[in-house]
């Protein structure tokens, strides 16, 4: 089945004419179009204006941006050529200043430069390709773990229940709660997936139904609350969700309505894992109750994507961004270096050591 | 607090004026105007363009229409009076071929002209006025009565969850879930209400944030995939909701959505009240699984109300009109004679006795 599968980049480096290729999701669903970065001002514009979105992705985004940047660097002296660096990784660090893996990838390019500073400028320069590509291969080779080892716990022909995107375009390739999908798919394991649309900015409908589709995978899309009907009618037999932050005790903060489901799978019998890169572990953090939850537009409820407003313009709204599952709903969490079982206390932390 | 509140009719009738007084539900939330329907083809507009909508309201309008329409006959026997009246009727009938309370409502307006065979024409015209005003009555004190049975459990100040729309603009006044609600309010009750906004037709957004708001009740508007985080955050004693069908073990069938806030109250240990007028409770359903799902059309979910779509347009939808409550989540059934508790296969069939 494998030669039939092709699971979207988002983020590529086309070398040879000096530009990174990337998915424009601002697009989607309605159109497929790939953009040419090639100076400081698309890279930053694309960052800025979330044309690329997902934590993985902007770090590869950033990082290939500052190699296409300084490549076409006419200075002949490390010091011109660091400071030339610097400027472009300046401006491109102000793209999106929340974005924490942007500063991350370009402190790492930077850091790399430090280390090659007896080398050639040509060198220098191969070495900053070759921190960028590790940047993304190290994704990908996560993104693909996290795949293999969900594929573990799930068997071909099964349904599948997924919220938000975590998926390819937001990563180097494959995703998180996604790879096991898409590696399933290359097995011919024949998933079918309910992509949940996950309002209020419908991610699992122009994001998550779009690239699962372009790479062939089934998959049918329901409004949020039609997750308990396609339960109770053993359409699903696992739900996969990926996440922003794990807490020491196995709460999980992820896009709002995660919990929700999971409630719902606990009801049904149904397992319910959450895909979650080591990274996004942070054992400084007791419980979820201690991870904050963003407030955000009423606008996005009551007036976003619409033709006219759908709501009275005086009402309120309430509009958390995310929400925490609790650790006694999640049947397991899958790392990079495996799943993770209850108790999560202590086995989170012994998957660090 | 009584005299500050202010519950929308959706139908009056101006009988100074030969009208009907109705609200256009089809410019809701962004205009609140109310037509003067005055013949029958007004009537039959409005019916076919959804411009009133609900069972109860829609029967009224008939009922309604049909009395105005014919108090301008210029007929002086019987045989051409009633000759009219079922010219009119047939036209009506042919509204909405799928809305019962329509046929109900009409076939009941003719018994009535039928029993005043005897009467003058005049006298026939006052009969019927007087049979159109019972039907709103009666469907007024049955929202009434449910609306007082419901505040038996609630308390002041308690916040109160809903999904959908079953207000006042769907039946004479009140509506049924939102009954307790109105009469809390002007007896100073102060409930705080959060409303799913019930993808993918938005009643809850369009329709009750919009008539609660109206009459002053503090209303919050949320994404159906929100109320997991707001009642975890114990912003929630109660889930009141309307009903489609209840079958004789307590199974409600309701707008889809409506099992998985049942799954999520149980969680949280808040109850979970179906509203239900006697007229939905159908003994001969054994149980939910009986209740055939309507399922609607993708356009629902992918593009209609958007400004482009937001889907890709050649996914899958899965799009169920209702769900099945099972009655195992439910605490109580509420009627027009009183609260049915479980066992509900008992206590359902002794409220008819």
């Amino acid at each position: 089945m494998s030669e039939h599968v092709t699971v979207i980049e988002s983020v590529k480096l086309d070398d040879a004419n000096d530009a990174i290729i990337l998915l424009d999701q601002t697009q989607l669903p309605n159109k497929k179009e790939f953009l040419h970065l090639k100076t400081v001002d698309d890279v930053w514009d694309a960052i800025y204006q979330l044309k690329v979105r997902g934590a993985p992705a902007i770090g590869i985004a950033a990082a290939y941006g500052i190699y296409i940047v300084t490549k076409n660097s006419k200075a002949t002296s490390f010091d011109a050529f660091y400071q030339e660096f610097k400027t472009a990784k300046e401006k491109l660090a102000s793209s999106r200043p929340t974005a924490v893996n942007l500063f991350w990838a370009l402190d790492r390019m930077e850091a790399r430069l430090q280390n090659e500073q007896t080398g050639t400028i040509t060198e220098i320069k191969n070495a900053l390709r070759e921190e960028a590509d590790l940047i993304k291969k190290e994704d990908q080779k996560v993104c693909e773990a996290i795949g293999y080892h969900a594929l573990e716990v799930l068997e071909p022909g099964w349904g599948i229940l997924t919220h938000c995107n975590a998926g390819t375009i937001a990563t180097a390739k494959y995703g998180t709660a996604l790879a096991p999908i898409y590696l399933g798919q290359e097995r011919g394991y024949d998933f079918k997936v309910y992509a949940d649309e996950t309002r209020p900015l419908l991610q699992g409908a122009r994001l998550t139904a779009w690239e699962l589709n372009e790479a062939g995978v089934d998959v049918t899309l329901i409004c949020d609350n039609m997750a308990s009907i396609v339960m109770s009618q053993d359409k699903v037999q696992a739900v996969l969700v990926g996440c922003d932050r794990v807490a020491a005790n196995g709460d999980a903060a992820n896009k709002i309505g995660t919990s929700g489901v999971a409630i719902l799978a606990k009801h049904y019998g149904i397992p319910f894992y959450v895909c979650a890169p080591m990274s996004t572990i942070d054992l400084n953090t007791e419980t979820g109750s201690d991870i904050e939850i963003e407030l955000r537009s009423e606008e996005e409820i009551k007036t976003k994507w619409y033709s006219e407003p759908m709501a009275p313009a005086d009402i309120k709204t309430y509009n958390p961004a995310f929400d925490v599952t609790d650790h006694s709903l999640i049947t397991g969490i899958i790392t990079e270096k495996g799943i993770v079982s209850p108790s999560y206390k202590e086995n989170l932390t012994k998957i660090f050591e």
